[in-house]
């Protein structure tokens, strides 16, 4: 695997070079090796193509005698962004900062069914999503190499997916990458001044003012989110405080899943079944290089972000956000027509 | 103007809603109510229509008896982003932030002649464009009330313009945005430890190493940067030590002109006349509520992003950044075929 991790010193992003990604001007971004058709003989995801994946890392099977005897699995990503080395030191170039693309890029297969629409499986079935998520992360966290766990999906082309066949993946970064790191630093300020974590605060607004609510349950609330950057943007956050997604109690899945299922129905219906990404924003891995204890401040969550009418333009060059709907219209339209 | 400004508590970004953009799933965001047929006589930009745009705020005149005694306009944008309004006061909502769309919005219609190459300009007549700049800059941010000024090109559809006419505009913002707030924060922790500008350094060290180097002069260096988000990214950047781009002296904008046709010329040859975006990245207006002087440790420059290959999906979910070319390759062949 060439390539690198480069950190750029003005803004201290981290930026993943992957060469193999695409070879200069010769094919769009949107194709990969793992591209193949969508007619189910010929997804790599589909049973019967076993041979097709990494070596499986996790297996469940909820119904044992369909499907080759799976309904779900985990293998390690054919094309992984980041891959486990021994040489995970940091190096110099001058004033610039750079270390080997070291980490892990896992793969979930979310059921043996090709395509059609996830809420369309039973909560009971699906929750096992999560559970591989769960043992994944808290096997991959134990890593101290790794200093971010990040679970996502992309689904639909607009949203970055390669397949459709309901997927996930897990990826484990060396570094804390930007985008949390933020959320780190303000979410520790607002703990050092009103020594509350800023996200179970959200959740008590949010319920008290009913306007953004989406759906609520007996341990998660789903809201659109008081400043989102894109419309009909829906967050998941459990009402217990949690910093890890691993530390959810086994006994609040299958409300997880519940809502998550039924806000992705929404959706679906009422948005007409966009692209869509979910973004599992978690506790850092490893935090004893990071300056404070997250435990108290931080609170995992999900963000699901339907990817309707191009806004994934830099609508200001920059990268400010214009967002056209108000999260409580968006909310009113989730709830009536979804 | 109906929306306003909020601020997530989570990660303190500040989202502009704009419900005027698109109402609910009717229209998608790249149409906009200027965006008219691309031809000259429909072109809101071109001479002979100037009766269509706002009032004129600046006009340069480089050929005087030619297209209506224009070259260069400035006028406020037709449906602005932010808009000059009496109550500037930030407001809270329980744990919330929001504020009024209190700003400026200014469109600067960069040439008379329609759509063509912006390098078959000549960088005499061009220059226009930076002085305009750096009229409209300096007088913006001495309104109190703002607090950044972007300036920024969107040029072609894949990068979020509207009219096939080159155009600029300005955008005087009521609050630091985060893009640029991490910027100053991270730049003010490298001065704090170096008591060096991290810009100067970047410069310096990209003019030794040469390898990412694409055009210099006696008083820019245009380089694809280390880290680099998009394929082909190139920054122009001042070798003097400058904090705004206003402050930039008169006898420094020919060259600066030069560079930046040179450097749009070999984007266009090299990459087949893609879109692209510009941005310029200015210290921050009326940093008196700013924690730190930004004089010595913030730089202004230019960043200039093409739109190539799908480069705008979040490829991680989460909006981490994976970049398919090294700096290296990407001024290799911006020198080699540009």
């Amino acid at each position: 695997m060439q390539g690198m991790i480069r950190r750029d010193p003005v803004s201290h992003r981290w930026v993943i070079f992957a060469p193999e990604k695409a070879p200069i001007l010769t094919r769009s971004s949107s194709e990969d090796e793992t591209l193949l058709p969508g007619a189910p003989d010929a997804c790599p995801f589909c049973p019967g193509n076993e041979a097709t994946t990494g070596a499986e890392i996790l297996r469940y099977n909820h119904f044992p005698h369909l499907n080759n005897g799976w309904s779900l699995r985990v293998f390690p990503a054919r094309n992984p962004l980041l891959r486990v080395e021994e040489d995970t030191r940091p190096q110099g170039n001058g004033i610039y900062d750079a270390m080997h693309r070291v980490g892990a890029h896992e793969v979930v297969v979310e059921t043996a069914r090709h395509g059609g629409a996830i809420d369309l499986i039973s909560p009971e079935e699906f929750r096992d999503v999560f559970l591989a998520w769960r043992d994944r992360s808290a096997d991959l966290q134990g890593d101290r190499r790794f200093k971010y766990l990040m679970i996502f999906k992309n689904r639909g082309k607009e949203a970055g997916g390669t397949v459709n066949h309901h997927y996930s993946e897990l990826v484990a970064f060396p570094f804390l990458p930007s985008f949390v790191e933020s959320r780190f630093r303000h979410a520790a300020d607002y703990f050092a001044f009103r020594r509350r974590c800023v996200v179970c605060d959200i959740v008590d607004q949010e319920l008290a003012d009913q306007a953004r609510l989406v759906e609520e349950n007996e341990e998660f609330a789903a809201f659109c989110p008081y400043a989102g950057r894109f419309p009909f943007e829906v967050w998941i956050v459990p009402k217990r405080h949690l910093l890890y997604f691993s530390e959810t109690p086994h006994e609040a899945f299958l409300a997880l899943t519940r809502i998550y299922l039924a806000v992705l129905r929404r959706i679906r219906v009422a948005l007409g079944a966009p692209a869509y990404n979910v973004v599992v924003y978690n506790g850092p891995s490893n935090y004893d290089d990071f300056t404070k204890n997250p435990l108290q401040f931080f609170h995992w969550h999900i963000e699901i972000i339907p990817r309707i009418c191009g806004m994934n333009a830099l609508p200001l060059g920059g990268g400010g956000y214009i967002n056209p709907t108000l999260p409580e219209d968006a909310a009113a339209f989730l709830k009536e027509k979804g």
